[in-house]
């Protein structure tokens, strides 16, 4: 079994190159919900449902969110309003926050949901929410004022200095169902590469999963989505930055350090391998940059391949 | 000024007449709100959205509810999920109980939210929520079993025999802001050719409702909703016979006998005038039938002179 720590774009690439290198039935996937919110009384996971978009083929390539073939009759309707139209909701994605706040609301947990919707999807791979409880990146911008994850990510289009960054609900959290299983039956535990910061780390804030990583070191791996210094999307090198860390595949090899015996980086970033390897963490290097699915199989492939 | 009980089909096209012979700025509905529900966890007003969607002109005067040009991608996607479908939600609709939702949410009360939906329609006239408390109509069937009135009305296409009707919540309901105002400072008080059992009654079950309209009994005129024995639209001519009611102009006269002064009914009736005269309501024989807005402006003039 194999077991990835995931956020949204760039871990839906990973897992998309993944299930086709091993039976999907054989990978669990632990995602963020720290991004999740609710607007107009809705539940919206943008992470959990970018991983089930992707690996039910519904996903937008264009955008790399949302589904394809998207119309927005609700979002322009809603400018009648004046509402908040800054976060789009597709008409057909609408159906997905519809059908998880009903059952939440009905009494399900998150994890049943999920699974419910993956079904839906025909993903194969089981999706687990990191945690069922509240928990929500928060946003010290450069000003000292303190936003939700997405009033900074979509709102401000992450175009703002970031000063820090806490989970908020974290010390309270417990893991969701099959999590902790997850990781520590795992063959193999990968951490997608999505941002370490506001993607990974709310899923290792949650009490318990970074210890359950840390005591799997040797058979976990991280892929890097620093390449050539910078992120491939989304503001990780930026942010990297500003919260002191070094935007490299180096800076994101320190951060993991302690979970993590062996760091996948970019081919542009083969120089960098000796100071990974320096810093106790082993450094294999391959094509990360997964621009078609045949790249991110082959990526995967070397993944798996770095701990076996 | 001119007060309007209303339920949604047959009051909104009385309305839309109404506001062609008199200023909407002198005329306030008082509108039915135990047809509301929750679903997928939205707030769903559905007389409070007939009444804006019809005088706002976004009616589609096909169906009778909804928005004319409506697009269908939210519940088709919903399909996806098995999730209950029964309740039809269009992609433009949902933006209207998206933004109530949020609103509430953010604490706003119900008239509040009312009034920014109606002034975004710009529909003119004040449409103010018999209460912003819960207050559900609920259908026990002939098995039995009690049923929210949606489910019966929408889920089961009101093609079940009615035992009984209650308005859970009744006894602690406020009445909205503005309600008893409204009908006691009224010149006119007109109760529109809704559905008496489950679209007037509800408002008047709110406590204080009925007595302030008692009080009016002499400026008060209703309008029959059944014409030749029978309903226009809806199950409210079954409903009366299942009731114990006799479905008929003289029935719904009866009905009203202690609220209003005076009753429109069809000239397809005027051979049962007398019946209701003889119960003591004064009443007016006209064209009810609202084929076009000219025959409801022609409905809406007659009524007010039957009481001036």
């Amino acid at each position: 079994m194999i077991t990835v720590l995931a956020g949204g774009v760039g871990a839906a690439r990973l897992l998309r190159g993944l299930v086709r290198v091993v039976d999907p039935r054989d990978v669990a996937v632990v995602a963020n919900v720290a991004d999740d919110l609710v607007l107009h009384g809705l539940n919206i996971s943008p992470d959990l449902d970018t991983v089930t978009y992707t690996l039910g083929g519904g996903d937008n390539a264009e955008t790399g969110w949302g589904l394809a073939g998207e119309t927005w009759q609700a979002m322009d309707a809603l400018d009648r309003y004046g509402g908040p139209t800054w976060f789009r909701l597709g008409d057909r994605d609408l159906a997905t926050h519809l059908h998880r706040t009903g059952r939440l609301a009905e009494g399900a947990g998150l994890a049943q949901v999920t699974a419910e919707i993956a079904a839906a999807w025909e993903i194969g791979v089981r999706l687990l929410p990191a945690t069922e409880d509240r928990l929500r990146t928060m946003v010290t911008l450069g000003d000292g004022t303190e936003v939700g994850f997405q009033e900074y990510f979509v709102g401000m289009r992450h175009d703002v200095p970031v000063a820090a960054i806490r989970f908020d609900g974290a010390a309270s959290a417990r893991p969701g169902p099959g999590v902790l299983e997850a990781i520590t039956d795992a063959e193999t535990v990968v951490i997608a590469p999505s941002n370490p910061l506001v993607s990974v780390d709310p899923i290792l804030a949650v009490p318990g999963v970074s210890e359950a990583v840390a005591d799997r070191r040797s058979s976990t791996v991280a892929v890097s989505p620093i390449v050539g210094g910078a992120a491939l999307k989304g503001p990780a090198d930026r942010m990297l930055a500003e919260l002191g860390h070094e935007s490299s595949a180096v800076g994101v090899a320190r951060h993991y350090r302690d979970l993590v015996g062996t760091m996948v980086i970019d081919v542009v970033d083969a120089d960098l391998a000796p100071e990974v390897e320096a810093g106790g963490v082993r450094c294999v290097v391959t094509d990360t940059v997964m621009h078609t699915p045949e790249v991110a199989a082959a990526l995967a492939k070397v993944t798996l391949e770095a701990i076996a």
